[in-house]
Parts: structure tokens; sequence; C-alpha cells
């Protein structure tokens, strides 16, 4: 961890609020922090960033940006079937700002707790506002879930419900008053660890929802070298979202919008039983929403009638493009 | 790895000119990396961001910032005596641009291929241009350095020669031309990581000298609660430094100034001659500079005739500071 003078308070700061964990040989306040794996278990690693006017607006609530920057990648550690174990932060702010980071550790202690998650290092830099995590986890070797792994004839299941995330952006887009569903949707994603776990050793191929339920399955099926068809129709819906937006609107938010973080895996047909039995344990609805075809690169879109639908746009746009 | 869709470009450009290694269980292109450690083996983890403006000129070459970006990295690692095998990377880029892409990278793979890294991961995002890395290494248990094992009457030794880099800024501040030997160890430190290696069950306490080394000493002084007294001109400079600098100018750039990421080490006096041998093996040349004292969380600072001497400056000033 380096810093410039001002930001050592910073650093000292958020040194006190983090929880321990058995594994931490170091934490916090070394050059790097030094973590000790069970044996017999892989590393998997995550990197996302977060950039103001970017991915999320100048404004947003700094703990609902902390609680964001680290669920995204406990989203793509769930999507992966790991279990999440440490994470590293590093965080540019145009000031050093004490209010500010104690509210942004707020949102990111919070999630981090929720998953026991230690915070073991990373820095503070001046710069504009830019939250970069790197998540570490653990599975069992050969025990992940990948994008390559679909096989034609399997089902196409999406957890949670899709577009509430993309709904409450479309009504922050035209002034309208945004709904506190689709709000905390939008602010606090739940990524989507537990399914995850129970979905290895019974999925196929996995992925999480960051891009847009079609962008994100594209790049299953170019993995997998597979197509796919989904039914427009199925695709889960929130209360929030069906009350805000109705017909073609909705179908685009659900099927093209992204910043849901729900997962989308694929499993053979004679696993629904097993699939419907794990989700239930871990208390994460899942819905059946099309199936892998042999139809190399290609995603048909239908309606309930069959008719084929196209989305107004091929996947995500991120906040300020 | 998450990336809107102009960036799926980048990142395929980004995924065939990444080097294998036989541990990357899965590397670039899913969810997240997942990564097999030898048995018996603590993950040692750095992340650090280079922001453009504070830590860089905007004007940076851009092989120059890729090796820099990694090489701020390997050096918290060498400092920790781990060996580098994985890193992920985090690019902001103002536009997607393929040539500075291949710029870049050209100095970040080239680094990456002199110590056997394998760049496993991370995203490309749309921002102000911003560089993340996170490095990963491999220590055997307890045979880490830290900043908190120093003892009183150590022995205070440096690795290589300091100040070149903030002579360098210096001269670039001013306007002056910039000298070429200078330049280079600005734009392109060399991680110790060799040394740090070799270093390890010879030296107390190590860290790498980033902040300047006053503030980096005084980071090891804080962490081992002891105190340090440093002779000033005893500190190696180099023969471009001794050229363009003389007299309090070139101590303060020697004793404040950062940047230069050689290693700051303690070691017992006994240590002498082993660490001579060590740093003999790997080439590096080494500098014995004051002692561990048990003033506790005081540096004095002396001349050769014994006078005391104080820096204009504490610590490190950032670039755009």
């Amino acid at each position: 961890m380096s810093a410039s003078p001002s930001e050592f308070d910073l650093i000292a700061r958020l040194r006190r609020r983090v929880a321990a964990r058995a594994d931490v040989v170091l934490g916090i306040g070394d050059d790097a922090a030094i973590l000790r794996l069970p044996p017999g278990r892989d590393l998997v690693v995550a990197m996302d960033t977060l950039n103001a006017g970017v991915h999320f607006p100048e404004d947003t609530a700094p703990a609902d940006l902390g609680w964001k920057a680290l669920a995204v990648n406990l989203s793509d550690l769930a999507a992966m079937a790991a279990t999440p174990a440490w994470c590293t932060l590093s965080l540019s702010l145009p000031a050093a700002d004490a209010a500010w980071l104690d509210g942004f550790l707020d949102g990111f202690l919070d999630l981090a707790m929720r998953h026991e998650v230690a915070l073991v290092g990373g820095d503070t830099t001046r710069g504009p506002l830019s939250v970069c995590v790197t998540a570490h986890g653990l599975v069992a070797p050969r025990g992940a879930l990948s994008r390559a792994a679909a096989r034609a004839g399997d089902d196409v299941w999406i957890t949670g419900t899709l577009g509430d995330a993309a709904g409450a952006l479309r009504q922050w887009r035209t002034g309208e008053p945004i709904d506190p569903a689709l709000r905390m949707r939008l602010d606090r994603p739940t990524p989507r660890v537990a399914a995850g776990r129970a979905l290895a050793g019974i999925a196929h191929a996995c992925i999480d929802v960051s891009d847009g339920l079609l962008a994100d399955l594209a790049h299953v099926c170019r993995a997998s070298r597979v197509g796919a068809r989904v039914d427009v129709d199925a695709l889960p819906a929130s209360v929030a979202l069906r009350a805000a937006f109705e017909g073609d609107a909705r179908r685009a938010l659900q099927a093209a919008g992204g910043d849901d973080y729900e997962l989308c895996f694929t499993a053979p047909k004679t696993a629904r039983l097993a699939i419907e039995a794990a989700m239930l344990d871990c208390d994460v609805p899942a819905t059946r929403v099309g199936a892998i075809t042999d139809d190399d690169g290609r995603i048909a879109v239908v309606t309930s009638d069959g008719a084929a639908w196209t989305p107004p746009h091929g996947g995500y746009v991120h906040f300020a493009a």
C-alpha cells in the first residue's frame, strides 16, 4: 500500500474498520498483503473498475458506490461458483475527504461482512473519482463454472428478475421520479454468491448479467461455440418493473439492460429438479427463459406467440455513453 | 472481465499478446481468472494505481506507462521477498485507441516477460486515463520480509542509487533539458525482485522507496517501533545525478525524492558479509546508509561531518501536487 502523505489519515481510518480473517497472514499496512489458501483450493481473481460519470452519476451516495464497487466483483466470483475470501481496493479521490470515505466504507464493508470478505490492501490516490476492486475467491479444482461449457439442448436459466437497474436509469434519464425499488437494484445489486456456489456440479455454463442478458448470453455462446433461443416474454420481471414499464419498453430493459448482476446459466434438462431444489435451498428464484441451440453464434429472441423480436439495441450502454 | 461493447476489440488485442503459465487454470476471457498455487506457498498481493496528471504527465509514452504501472507493483512484491506470478490490469482510457494500447502493452508485457508474470484478467473502461494493477506473488510461509521487523542496532541499507527519478522530475519542472539517464530511472524503474528474494532470511525489515527514503524509512520505524539515523552523505548517487545536482539540492533529491523503487532494508551487523554476497549474486549494489536506533519514531539525518541535516520537505510530492 502506497500513498502521498495527506492520504495516510484515510488509510488509518480504513484500517481501523476492517474485519479480520484467520487466513490473512498480513493485512493492510505493508507493501503487500499475505494470504494463506486452504490446501486443495484454486484462487479465483476478478477485477472491475467503476468510474464517475461513466459507470455511476457523480452524485451517487458514497455508501451506495462502496456497496456496488464490491458487489460487481463478488458477482464475477459468483458466476465462477467461487467462495469470496479477500479483496483489495484502489480508490482515486479528487481530494482527501474523511466523511466521504466513511460513507463509502459503510456500504463497502457492509457487503464485505455479509460475505466474510476481508479488505487486505490497495491504495488511495488523488485523481478523478474512480474505484477499482480486486476480489479473490476460492474454488475446488475443476469446481468452477465458466462461460465456455454450454451445450446444445441446455436450458437457459436466469436468477431473480431482470430490467430493474436499467429501468431506474431510464427513469433517471427521462427526468421521471425514480421508483425506489428499481433504484435499490441499481445502487445495491445483490451478488448471487450462494446461488453460484449451489450451481457448481449442476449447471454447465454461467455468467453474471452486467452488460445485458443478450450481450452476456452472446459471450457464453461465443465461448461455447453454440447459439441460443430466448423467450423474451419468459424473462422474470419484478412487480416494480411491471408497474413502471410495459410492452416493448419493458422487454428491451429486460433483454438488453445491464447492471442487474443476476446469474444467467445453462444446464441440461435432466437437472431441472436439482436446480429447483438448489435454488430453493439458497432462497433465490430461478426461471427458465430459453435453450441453447447448435446454431453457432446466433441468438434468436422470440415472443410468447413465437414471433421474432428485435431489441432496440444489442447490449449494454454505459451510464454516460 | 467486463467491458462495454466498444472495448471488446481492445480485450481481444490484449488477449492475443499475453504469455502462458502452467499454473494459470483459466486466464483472460471469463468472469474471473483461476490460478493454482504450488503447495506450501502463501499468496502475496499488491495493488497500485497510476493516474494521469498525478503520478505521470499526460503525455508520458504509453510504453513507459505500461512498464511503470507493472514495475511499481512488482516493486511492492520485491519488498516482501515474494516471487511474482500473475497480475490483473484495469485500464481506464478516454477513448478506445488500439495504437495507444499496443504501445502500452509493449512496455507492460516486456517487464511481465522478464519476470515470468502472466496477465490473467482485469477490465478496460472508459474514463480519465488511469492504470490500476494488482500483482500476485508467492512466498514460503514466514518467508516474507515486512516493515515491522527492524531492530535497534540494525544497519540500514539501500540498493542501487537514490534521487535519479526525482532529479528528472526536477529538471522537467524547471524546464531544463532532462538528462536521459535520469529520465530512464523515472520512466522505467527496475523492480528489485531478485534482490528482495535474496534478502529473505538475511534482512530484518524491508520497504521499497516510492515516497522518498525518509518517508519510507519512517514507515519502517513506525511499524517496528524504532528510530533511525541516516548519513545523508552516504546515500548512493548515480554518475548522472552527481553531474546534474550538487550540495543540498542533491541531498534533498536523494533523501526525500520518491519514485526510485530501490529497496531500503535493515539487517543485523553480523549479516554484512552475507548481504554483500547475496547482492553480488544478483548483481545489485547495496550500500549501508545508517542504523536503526531505539529512539522510537525519530529519524536523525546527519552529514558526513556529523552535523544535523534537515530536508526541505519531509516526503514525496506527487507529480502535480
